[in-house]
């Protein structure tokens, strides 16, 4: 299986997020695609190719175009003040308050952002950029007819929404591969995120849509992040409705009860019968991941990736979270092997 | 003129702040009241007195119910947990997400807040309680026919809305106040708001009604905090339509354009001739404050309470902000001076 891989997102390292009540060391940091990159090539998955540039176009055709200008421009309008540290937002239209863009760099950041865990530095954009690539990359592999491809996206995307940025994601990779798959010719395209966070943002860019189907299998909102989305009555609307399907699990759930959702979600992929499969690939559902509260087990991982292949479709897969650095490597290549060696 | 004054808000002691993209020691401290109670009585303005207590009620005509309680007990919760920093949140239910409110307390506290300014320390809701009742006394001073009163409230209120803490503010002292004057019989409330930032507590809390006329002269939201509310076109909705008024103005104001803002809402006020008169006296308006960019000097704080006491009515005063610790004390009595003095 191809690995589409770029050095870029070492650019995007943030010094720290707010989480808990404290200004934390980002837990999403660059050692985590380092260490996959590397369990890729020790266990000799397939090639790793760097990303082709495809450019804006295929961003925009899922991202608000003033939030691209807006995330594009934020860092150097931060360095103009002469501010070197992390570019954080700090204030929010919450209910009560208008959806107002103000002129400031704090407003617009503030609009445009639903959390203080996704900081700006000098490379996150250009990071964010070249992961969006590495994902319509890994979709040309798989628009060229090939079973599986791996894209190593980092930072990672399922959180941003159209126009907002938060829980360390910025450009929507597996959104934008999706929408690329339909602009290619597909008519429908199934998104299964199995990150132990919801994929709140992904969500709501197809949420009143049936072209794409999307399903997520993750911690329960009402006590894990983004705390505000992923509730199992929330099933599409409009055009979308019944395209949308939650399975929202209680913490401390190991590979039983999730195991029991991934049939629910997959049995849900296999009703809607799309052309191609997004898998947002997040490994912090891992018993040791130290934000996450799931009970996944490594060798779970490898049956993961045997579920996904019997749905027998040309699978692309995104990376998303997995924060337990050492591990994050062999679990997310046990998805990816389980599914290249499946029958 | 009577002080109401509380020790009690020394129990409310931030250690930290999310501003402009940084953790920051908190601007809205404990001197900040020590200040002004000091120059309250360096100038003999009058008594100072503790506050009564008045209980929940009068905070309930204004607060959600569900908001207080999750309030009183967040430390508790937080403390449960183990830990001792201040409690900040860290994720909003931004648009695209959904106005539910989870059961964990970070959840909640980010649907219960809309920045990261608001910190929860052990004594925050017994500051906050008492800040109100501070307000509530010196409000039964003006209803037992003062001509004015000085709530030298800490924590400040006019940010916090009827379900939502940010900006320094968790009860909206003001508004408390203002509404314990409608319930004990008068008809017509209006509130002039000279803080530097926006009252977008207070103006969300009567935006419906026309009891309660709202005004305010503030920094223009496109460029200040709290940068979603506080725009001119924003005239009040329903019974409310033509009972708010907003005066935004730009950085670098001084006397000369603040002042011509000031006969303006002067104006409003004398058209809605109101039983009784609010001022939410925030000083941050003065030229060396640290956190906002307008260049009041002290002596325009005395021509600012002459041209309040010559609107006539019984007048409470709110304190609100004001950073530039060593003069807050000067600004703050230089206002209620300019009005005791009046004739």
């Amino acid at each position: 299986m191809l690995t589409v891989y770029s050095d870029d997102h070492h650019l995007h390292h943030g010094r720290c997020e707010l989480i808990d009540g404290q200004l934390m060391p980002c837990f999403e940091m660059p050692s985590r695609a380092d260490h996959v990159l590397a369990r890729v090539q020790q266990q000799s998955l397939g090639p790793v190719r760097k990303p082709e540039d495809f450019g804006l176009e295929p961003i925009r055709r899922v991202h608000d175009e003033a939030y691209l200008d807006f995330f594009k421009g934020a860092w150097d309008r931060w360095a103009e003040q002469g501010r070197d540290g992390d570019l954080l937002p700090f204030t929010w239209p919450a209910r009560t308050l208008r959806q107002v863009i103000p002129k400031s760099l704090h407003g617009e950041l503030g609009y445009y952002s639903f959390d203080g865990g996704a900081p700006i530095t000098a490379g996150t954009w250009q990071a964010a950029y070249s992961a969006a690539q590495v994902a319509l990359t890994a979709q040309a592999e798989i628009q060229r007819g090939a079973r599986g491809a791996f894209a190593l996206c980092r930072p990672p995307g399922h959180h941003a929404a159209s126009d907002l940025m938060g829980g360390y994601c910025y450009l929507n990779n597996a959104a934008i591969a999706a929408q690329a798959f339909l602009d290619q010719g597909h008519e429908k395209v199934a998104i299964l995120d199995v990150d132990y966070h919801h994929g709140n943002g992904t969500q709501s860019i197809f949420y009143g849509r049936s072209d794409v189907l999307f399903t997520s299998i993750h911690g329960h909102p009402e006590a894990e992040f983004p705390f505000f989305l992923g509730y199992a009555d929330e099933l599409g609307e409009g055009a979308g409705e019944g395209f949308n399907f939650n399975y929202p699990l209680a913490a401390g759930s190991a590979w039983e009860q999730w195991s029991a959702a991934l049939e629910q979600a997959c049995g849900e992929i296999e009703r809607y019968a799309p052309d191609v499969l997004v898998i947002s690939l997040g490994v912090d559902t891992f018993k040791d991941d130290p934000i996450s509260r799931f009970k996944l087990d490594s060798p779970d991982y490898l049956r993961m990736g045997e579920r996904i292949a019997r749905l027998g479709k040309p699978t692309l897969f995104v990376m998303e979270g997995g924060y337990a650095v050492e591990e994050i490597g062999i679990n997310a290549v046990n998805v990816l092997e389980g599914f290249q060696y499946a029958q």
